[in-house]
């Protein structure tokens, strides 16, 4: 299973950074990962929301060749832990490609990203920061390696 | 609108503990909480889960009386920000009482505290680590005081 995630903009809190790394490097452990974190659309007028989409799409889109691309939305669909490991295996063994989780910015995901997307999460009904949801999304794909590998969660 | 935050045991991780103090400072700026960290189970063999939730929870049922509690479960309901905004603006206003959080620890809550809860709320179908649950609900108490208040979101 090859893995990787995608955002606009380097993770800033240092706490959320540091998580990041942690699950990251864990997740390492059991599986090839690659976190690319894309161009930010800077010095765009906060008015223009879609404009700062439509920039910071154009920079996940490189990295969506060849993927099987799954966007983490408020609106996607939601899983347990467990289907979510069985989710994810099931797509790596059926499709053999990689596995790219794509996450916004603090104003969200291009229409034109969302659109073309494999699947469609989302990790919680609930609007968690986009640094945060970052963090969620790691410690959920440790757990469910963890799982598929009957692994411990080491804590 | 008065708050409290009960669960058994400190916030270890150094950089969850940050992000909890953090989020409690933003809280405080907009309404009285406490967060009142229980007595741990030590010492007891992990084979035996339900002694060590039943000791905690008794370190956490001397902080219910009086309150409105709220237990966080895999199980509990799911809402939307907004929607959880109104549940405890809903609430402070009809019972004028303390709205209590109750988080369990590594093991979870005790039958009879999630039993004798008033709402059992879930932040999600995922299954998250309990401490980084601790972080997702002040972010999201924090956001839903924002909401009522009509207060812009300090990021």
């Amino acid at each position: 299973m090859r893995l990787k995630f995608l955002w606009p903009g380097k993770t800033k809190g240092p706490e959320l950074r540091a998580l990041q790394e942690f699950y990251a490097a864990r997740i390492g452990t059991l599986a090839p990962l690659d976190i690319i974190e894309t161009r930010e659309a800077r010095g765009v007028n906060e008015k223009h929301p879609e404009k700062i989409r439509e920039m910071e799409g154009q920079g996940l889109e490189k990295h969506l060749k060849g993927v099987y691309s799954i966007c983490l939305l408020d609106q996607g669909k939601e899983m347990t832990s467990r289907e979510f490991a069985r989710f994810i295996r099931g797509r790596d063994e059926e499709l053999g490609k990689p596995l790219a989780f794509v996450v916004g910015g603090f104003l969200g995901l291009a229409d034109g990203i969302v659109e073309k997307a494999d699947a469609r999460l989302s990790l919680s009904r609930l609007t968690l920061p986009h640094e945060l949801c970052r963090v969620v999304l790691l410690e959920q794909v440790y757990r469910a390696l963890t799982i598929i590998r009957g692994r411990q969660y080491a804590k």
